[in-house]
């Protein structure tokens, strides 16, 4: 794939969202979004990481938030160019290619928008190989990569630059905004050189949503089983297969946080998988024993079809699977496991991973 | 006073206590803080406001927060800069003048740190004429001016530029950095011409600062009553003489709210006053009927000294007189009671003034 027309975005939107975990956005949204801004300015050139210049100018734009506020409160189209426009003014720099920060149905997309309206190649990576709740947990951080000057700019042409002191202050302020902003906004940060993007993001990732998306897409007209084809091309495992029974959700700090219950079935009958989410899914305790955390990927697909369901999404009564699947190696150094471990979420636990 | 210099710091910071209607910061400290520019730097030139060029660009710099924090958290030296340089690399212009957003004990004294640093005349005015307690509400929002761009920053480094729609959601947004940052920052905002700040501010009142801080001192010296001298100075009215009996305060959503409770001595005997206030004073109740609020000028005086005290200093058994002062006309049309009248603030009066 060496550019994205409005044929490929069904199939990305789907696979980002299953990398985003069960956060990053509704892939529904997204994908309209995208289809808008490729209809009006035409398709996107996609580049691979390995090709990107030394001396590029490449600019992550993001959709930061609770996931439960942006399936009603939708970005404008306006807004993603507000952010990357900002940010390219304070910095003083001509952009030369948008990238995204994390795997998801919104922000997968999202950049997709920003590289459209803008007229900029878009990089075939993101930050993270998955999608995170804080703005400081990408791969960037762990290379010492300013997430700031970093912009900010919501739907009724509000808009900041912050600069901060470190990855962590950036989020603090730019969560405050976020939630007067209504807990959504739109950010550009992360502003970084060619040298640096191949160095810290995570290379291919535009291309494996697009391989994702297709290969649920072909196991359903198939009739073969989309879960298994996901699990085997990730290298993951399958958790546990069972009912939506129970669903605590509340918007608090600009997140949305909660847990799903769910009964089991499919060979798991008789058995509880609990999942507690921060935007994103962070552990799954079968029966009171946590079975996979992050850093790793906990991603919850549709029984039948495949479709990743959001945090957001989840509802009494679906019938789901739950994998479980391996992040990128940096996030288990010392310094990845401490960004974004169990243990920063609370959870006195070490990671547990694809192997169990 | 055709420059500020070390000599003139003492009054400049009692009078400005006084027209801050019990905030706009502590007095001591906004005088250490001019004292150690002045020093550095040496003396200040102040400009009368009929004397700004057209052309001039005019920056406002205050501190922001609650009053509480700001007398154990002290605002750096570099803070003050950093607030002001961020915002000229923004607006990409040159400064030519500093200004005061208010008058305080802080508010008056801070824009003296920045044009000693900054090596800039300082404008003899403010932009209301008392403290008020949010940005908006300054005479260059009746005139359209915006509060935005401005700039925001901390002690320690960070620092962010706002640019909104409206200077309602300048001071939102700024407020949650504010709180952030430990519910005190240093902030630049209303950057204007020369023919913005002759027509919005209100002319003279560094000079008024320092006159009511001599007129005090002289009081004193002569064994005459300060307060009384104030009250004529000020063209105002004593409201009440009593002992603080009780204070209750918190420090909510960046600003300190609360009220305290006078019990009348000198004439006043077996009468309560009560005082209730944001940061500054908002109304003063005799025996639950409201004597005096804003938008005119509620002051509590210690009644030997004269010296102001400011809401965070108000203590049990403290012998005061509250005297109410008119404020600048333009805060009595229809818009200026609409941004910092009662109703405003959640009293539902029309605004009572010196007059009663």
């Amino acid at each position: 794939m060496r550019e994205i027309t409005s044929d490929d975005l069904g199939d990305i939107a789907r696979g980002a969202a299953i990398l985003g975990t069960g956060g990053g956005g509704d892939p529904y949204i997204g994908r309209l979004l995208a289809l808008s801004a490729v209809r009006s300015h035409g398709s996107v050139p996609l580049v691979p990481l390995s090709e990107v210049p030394d001396d590029a100018v490449v600019l992550p734009v993001a959709m930061m938030g609770a996931p439960t506020v942006m399936v009603e409160k939708l970005p404008s189209a306006e807004q993603v160019g507000l952010a990357a426009r900002t940010l390219a003014a304070y910095l003083g720099k001509e952009l030369t290619h948008i990238a995204c920060a994390e795997a998801g149905g919104v922000n997968s997309l999202i950049p997709v928008v920003a590289a459209a309206q803008l007229g900029l190649p878009l990089v075939d990576a993101d930050g993270m190989g998955r999608a995170f709740p804080e703005l400081q947990m990408v791969l960037p951080t762990l290379y010492g990569i300013r997430a700031t000057p970093m912009s900010i700019a919501d739907e009724k042409g509000n808009r900041g630059v912050l600069d901060t002191v470190d990855n962590r202050w950036a989020e603090r302020l730019a969560r405050s905004a976020t939630i007067d902003m209504g807990c959504s906004a739109m950010i550009s940060n992360y502003a970084m050189s060619g040298t640096q993007a191949r160095e810290s993001l995570v290379p291919g990732t535009l291309s494996l949503c697009a391989e994702l998306g297709a290969l649920v897409r072909a196991a359903r007209s198939e009739n073969a089983d989309p879960v298994e084809r996901v699990v085997s091309r990730l290298g993951g495992r399958r958790l546990f297969s069972g009912k939506v029974v129970d669903v605590a959700r509340r918007t608090v700090t600009g997140f949305a946080r909660g847990e799903a219950r769910l009964s089991g079935m499919d060979g798991d009958e008789g058995a509880e998988l609990v999942l507690r989410f921060q935007n994103e899914h962070l552990v799954a305790e079968r029966d009171g024993v946590v079975e996979a955390s992050v850093p790793d990927l906990i991603c919850t697909l549709e029984r039948e079809t495949g479709e990743a369901v959001t945090t957001e999404g989840l509802r009494f009564g679906q019938r789901v699977t739950v994998i479980a699947a391996p992040a990128d190696p940096r996030w288990h150094t010392p310094e990845g496991i401490a960004l974004a471990g169990p243990r920063y979420f609370g959870y006195d636990i070490d990671p547990i991973g694809v192997a169990g």
